[in-house]
């Protein structure tokens, strides 16, 4: 068993403060992020951005998804309030397991959990997606996010603020379908979730539109680079503009179904305040 | 934006074990306490643990819950592989919000996401459970936890071992009704939950059964207490022998049903290795 800690943690923490100022006056960054310990949501230096939408009925579905629905089952003067709900796995902030495109590869309760927690990255994409609602994340905007702002870690996960969870309130405006049927929202190519699959090993990419791949997309390019190598995509994501570009966490938590091929899931970010 | 990071944070926390090891000899647990980071999950200095069973039919279900049902939709021969499906509120590993016993009160959706990450608190009392199945933890029995383990911090999850997870495949045994239909399981005692809120400041508590009260409860005095003082429980946690007693975080995360009155949650323990 551990001490009570929490006095010893205080005074700890100065002590330790203290000796990094002496040891090294110069790289204040990399102190501060290293400083960011798990307490620290208790503590107050760090607080929880939820990326999740609200799940309830008139949201944005993607074309073949069932709708969320509540049902009531008692109210607080039957003793308790309590519902029932039918929802799709691929409905309101979701996961795509592996198995959503692959054979034989993992459904979303067999997505190992260690690779639900991640170093989480932003890269914004919201004047080219604002431009161009076919805006597509390529290999070449990639590196140069990279030259701009440091080499992706591994295990991380990488989002796209599309800018788009701003229209989630209108479902019309955020699937923006043309006379034809076909959807327009921004997405990532192909060959940048390959690059940050095989040179970068992120443990997934996430969206703020229905769709990891561009929304005319017929060919779902983006989902079977990221689901048929064995990663996960998160769409529907929120609150994308409080996020920094990096030195923040992420825990993506899907329903644990049995045999999913997704799920709706809470995403909360962990930023330093 | 920061430095690319890796490096320099190796090397920075070189020097700072280095520093704290100058500094202080002595308290070497409070010093590994801190320096568990929000990265160490993808550094591979901590392992998330999946406290949450999986939701499939057949599991326990409280008595006039909602068994989970997956429906169908697609298959990999269609393009892609989708189902949709069917759940109550508290089924599987799940949580209770406030409103779930009190007027007003928040919603599942409502609970403030700061609160749903927690310091761990995991109290064994899986001798006394398998000794007595109405087995309930008192205030005395949590005062002498502290005096043996240390003080409870604030904003922590304060989680029952009971060894009841370990008859989640059974769910006769599970709920352990008698002859009259009443539920036999142990659980919190008010006047523990009330300490726990009041004295201690915690987040929300836990528990491996069916309920936070003793399974033959129909008072629920643990619910009153918990959700009427405005904060949570969750129930039908798995995989508690893999805790230790304190020194771990806990992530729960709860479907954001809007109006719920609790939901299927994922809750994740990251636990230093």
């Amino acid at each position: 068993m551990t001490p009570p800690g929490r006095g010893v943690r205080t005074v700890a923490g100065l002590l330790v403060a203290a000796a990094l100022a002496a040891v090294f006056a110069a790289p204040a960054r990399a102190a501060k992020m290293f400083s960011l310990s798990l307490d620290d949501v208790a503590n107050g230096r760090a607080e929880v951005v939820d990326l999740t939408h609200d799940l309830r009925e008139g949201t944005p579905i993607f074309p073949g998804g069932i709708p969320f629905t509540l049902e009531p089952l008692t109210q607080l003067s039957d003793g308790y309030y309590m519902n029932s709900f039918v929802s799709g796995e691929h409905t309101g902030t979701h996961v795509d397991a592996p198995a959503h495109f692959g054979k034989g590869l993992p459904t979303v309760d067999e997505i190992p959990s260690t690779n639900l927690v991640s170093q989480g990255i932003l890269i914004d994409v919201q004047a080219k997606s604002s431009a161009n609602s076919d805006y597509v994340l390529t290999l070449i905007d990639l590196q140069e996010w990279e030259k701009a702002n440091g080499r992706i870690p591994a295990h991380a996960l990488v989002i796209l603020n599309t800018g788009w969870h701003q229209r989630w309130e209108n479902p019309d405006r955020y699937l923006n379908r043309d006379e034809s049927g076909a959807l327009h929202s921004p997405g990532f190519a192909a060959d940048a979730v390959r690059y940050l699959l095989k040179e970068r090993n992120v443990n997934g990419v996430g969206i703020d539109t229905a769709s990891i791949d561009p929304g005319k997309s017929t060919a779902f390019e983006a989902h079977k680079a990221v689901l048929q190598g064995g990663r996960y995509g998160v769409e529907n994501l929120d609150n994308l503009n409080v996020l920094p570009g990096r030195g923040f966490s992420v825990v993506v938590a899907p329903m644990k179904i049995s045999r999913g091929s997704g799920a709706p899931a809470r995403v909360l970010a962990i930023v330093p305040r």
